[in-house]
């Protein structure tokens, strides 16, 4: 894993399924893959859910190949004939695809009798030409890695495993660091103006405000995002004071009403 | 609600938010939506995650409200900086935005001291010109509806409110109806050739193949699914009979080799 220092090094996602698409299956691929990656230093910057359609998928690759440094998809790298991702990334990419010999290899390993390795199983070793093969410790159907696209399998436990095998192998840039400040009870239009100068005050930095409703009342988070640790410690002092004047502000005219 | 008989009525949703793509926030309201809309006799075609940056978010309301019947955004509606969403759905519909008075006095509602209505709370009254308002019972910004595209608030409680209130307003289409069968511990590469042999010969309804890995061993559910229930009764019946020939093949084999 190299660190090439200040440079970013940015990420798509592309979960392929039905069954997301149905509400039949919830996904949990999007938020271990966005936390995973961001600890990486690689940015997630966009997301695509797209159903079991070769024109969907093949049109989403090609896009999202292009608009980031790499592209993971998740689902349909399975036997059953809904499993259409590797004939589509070989599309998007411009490649071959037939069955490689490294990855009946490793079935033959799960499969050691023949006539269970039949022609259903045997689709699972269906890999793009020139792909590296991306190592599955659990069932053995290899995932794999193609230019920049890497594919993985849909059920989580296993996409975390190929997760785990190809990270070593990627360029990551400077992590993105981040802090999060508690607003104290104070709510987001309480803040709003003046946390809004704040950011122009501070433009090295990324600041969002997060509302969390627990059915009784909105617990605010300030989360301050840099690449650089000083230059979010600004920020988030900035933060920490534009509150403290507020809150300040606050008891005084509760305390002129008491 | 009207069903139009055979017509098939689309979505397509986008979710904006940083928060998402950095992974310290995870969704909840994917999946809640593609259920909902399922359940209304909408297809949700394709889900976008994209970050808190207005070009971005222009361009997938553009793509996407081009893509389906109608397109569901949630995020980035609340009264600090970083809520940029009605502003960019204005922008991406071709339409002017400004403060809307019926937003506003739902505002004052919750917030009847004048000094409360900030210039930060007043952007939750932004609204792009000719859209019907969204109610939000909780607490009282409204989404909006504005052509096919419907705003509402990321915070889940709220947006599922707001879906409620946005919901009886939608055109829907025949339900997609789906049953699952369980393959009784068969594995996907036993019935992979077989169930695309089904699938072919039962081209009304589409056929998936889920499986589910404890930890231990695969679970596996065939999903058949169509908006006909005859056709969908055909089709379920023939994925029984496919499985209990394989299961009895199975029997014969392991008595034969016991």
């Amino acid at each position: 894993m190299s660190d090439s220092s200040s440079a970013t090094v940015t990420a798509a996602l592309l979960v392929i399924g039905d069954e997301i698409l149905s509400g039949r299956t919830k996904d949990k691929n999007i938020g271990y893959i966005a936390e995973y990656l961001t600890a990486l230093g690689i940015d997630l910057r966009e997301v695509r859910v797209v159903p079991d359609v070769a024109e969907e998928i093949v049109a989403a690759v090609k896009a999202l190949r292009a608009k980031a440094d790499y592209l993971f998809t998740t689902g349909g790298i399975g036997p059953t004939h809904d499993d259409i991702t590797a004939d589509c990334v070989a599309e998007a990419v411009g490649v071959g695809i037939s069955l490689d010999e490294r990855a009946v290899a490793m079935l033959r390993e799960r499969f050691p009798n023949p006539a269970d390795l039949n022609e259903s199983r045997l689709r699972m070793a269906r890999i793009p030409h020139g792909a590296t093969l991306v190592d599955n410790p659990i069932s053995r159907a290899p995932g794999f890695m193609i230019e920049n696209v890497i594919v993985m399998a849909g059920v989580p436990s296993i996409m975390q495993a190929m997760l785990d095998d190809v990270a070593p192998k990627l360029r990551t840039g400077r992590k993105m660091l981040s802090v999060s400040v508690d607003t104290g009870g104070l709510p987001e239009g309480a803040y709003g103006t003046a946390l809004a100068a704040v950011q122009k005050a501070n433009p090295d930095v990324m600041i969002g405000s997060y509302p969390n409703f627990d059915g009784q009342r909105f617990r605010n988070q300030i989360v301050v995002r840099g690449r650089d640790a000083d230059v979010l410690e600004a920020g988030r002092a900035a933060v920490e004071a534009m509150l403290q004047q507020l809150h300040a502000e606050k008891n005084e005219h509760d305390s002129k009403n008491a």
